[in-house]
């Protein structure tokens, strides 16, 4: 796993390397470079890999969506959305580069990452390209991970709005269409006949799910040294959470419940990374 | 080419629809469907129309160019970018739906308009569409528009920077990329030959220089009236434009030759259109 990140973070260094205008590549390059899990591109090559596939083949989209990922953390971040001062214990971007360049930077991500993949996937056929792409629109668009994004706001501090239907909406779309899109691509770059596809996708959904719901838990059990962000702030924010609406003993029923049912999907995907990381998500829960 | 623009509006009302987050669409069909000159979608359509091709091919292309213009209008207008509260003669679209939202339909507009290309352009070949695409990652980017806003940023109130080679990096980046990105799709569209692309690319990078020395101007001696948008703000914040670097007779100098030479090359178009958009702007600046 640790050689995998390091790969990782090697191509995303040589993905996107330091260019003029100075300010704007540092500040596009510090977030995205931030040391991290990269789970998104891990899941990406890892279903590549269970699919058949060669992990060179993804390796562009795999970065790709992590820079997609350090994108929606930046413009998460600024003062007029979840006003966070660190991320994955640094200062946030705006905190190191200003307001402006950071809506810039995460600007430049949203077109700087598919044309990572448009001009790197060599060995991919036009036609998976374009499906690779219209995956990366969807799910990092208005109708995946921005439009979570959204309710999530709306969601803040408007107990009226603290609805099971709002919390699975967000869930779904802030945390889950990143995972779809790493697992989907995985898979389309492997060229994963349809029922394998929807597996993984089903698979994606629930870690996903999994995933938040543990992020959720942690915000309350958690400290700064472990998460590398402010925590206890969705409580005092009264953010819509699983806590938040049930409590943290039913949210980490639920999360158990989940888990299992990960267990069993990836059973006949035959990955011990699937399986170390739902054991990771565990330890850090304490289930 | 009232015709034209209405044909432009309705389409764009089209490939953007109401959906849900109800907020979230609305924020982005606000300045997108804002009433315009529509210029990047027409000289698109009129590019492909000039080498022999069907407008009607060249429509989601267009109107995408037009999403990815409202996105950095919305960004650009930002508190912590220009700040202005008015745009188009109305209310910037963060005084309407909040910093948090307009950051949003920003982000959401650049993923949204190359998935209109997408989805939309069934005539085009996906050779075509993915140098389309790449085009418009590379001008609505980090090394094209975005390029140009950092510097922009930057020389803002410091003198220290107010060099000729910032300001030729603002106007050819800032304002230029975007009209090349358009002039560019509807030649692609129109598969012209490569000198006849040469020859519209050149056209659109003196086209869009032009334009911006007009606005340079135009900030000096227009009105709210006629502009819809705040004036006499580049002196207010010490901005580089042509106007402040060299002086108002200089600038009028210099859009007048540049005018000239975009006259000659618009001679081998036969473009009724491109003829009447460069009256336009001799008429507005009272050359």
């Amino acid at each position: 796993m640790d050689e995998l990140i390091k790969k990782i973070d090697e191509n995303l260094d040589k993905f996107l390397p330091q260019e003029y205008p100075d300010k704007l590549f540092k500040s596009m390059r510090y977030t995205v470079l931030l040391e991290g899990k990269r789970l998104r591109p891990i899941l990406c090559l890892e279903f590549c890999r269970i699919f058949g596939g060669k992990i060179e083949n993804a390796m562009p989209s795999a970065c790709a969506i992590e820079m997609l990922h350090a994108q929606t953390l930046i413009h998460d971040d600024l003062p007029c959305m979840d006003n966070d001062d660190y991320r994955r214990g640094k200062l946030s971007n705006h905190k190191v580069f200003g307001e402006a360049v950071a809506t810039l930077a995460g600007d430049a991500l949203l077109t700087y990452a598919p044309q990572v993949i448009l001009r790197n996937s060599t060995n991919l056929s036009p036609k998976v390209k374009l499906a690779i792409l219209d995956d990366f629109f969807r799910f990092g668009g208005a109708r995946g991970v921005i439009a979570g994004q959204v309710i999530d706001i709306e969601s803040e501090g408007n107990i009226s709005n603290h609805t099971e239907q709002n919390l699975k909406f967000i869930h779904k779309h802030k945390t889950g269409d990143l995972f779809r899109l790493a697992v989907r691509t995985g898979a389309r770059i492997a060229n994963a006949d349809k029922i394998s596809f929807e597996k993984a996708d089903e698979f994606a959904k629930n870690f996903g799910l999994a995933f938040q719901i543990a992020d959720d838990i942690l915000d309350v059990t958690s400290d700064f040294a472990e998460m590398g962000k402010t925590l206890g702030k969705d409580e005092k924010e009264s953010k819509l959470t699983y806590v938040s609406l049930y409590d943290l003993d039913n949210a980490k029923c639920k999360l158990l419940s989940i888990l299992e049912k990960c267990d069993i999907m990836i059973d006949e995907f035959n990955s011990t990374i699937l399986e170390n990381i739902l054991k990771d998500i565990r330890k850090r829960v304490n289930l």
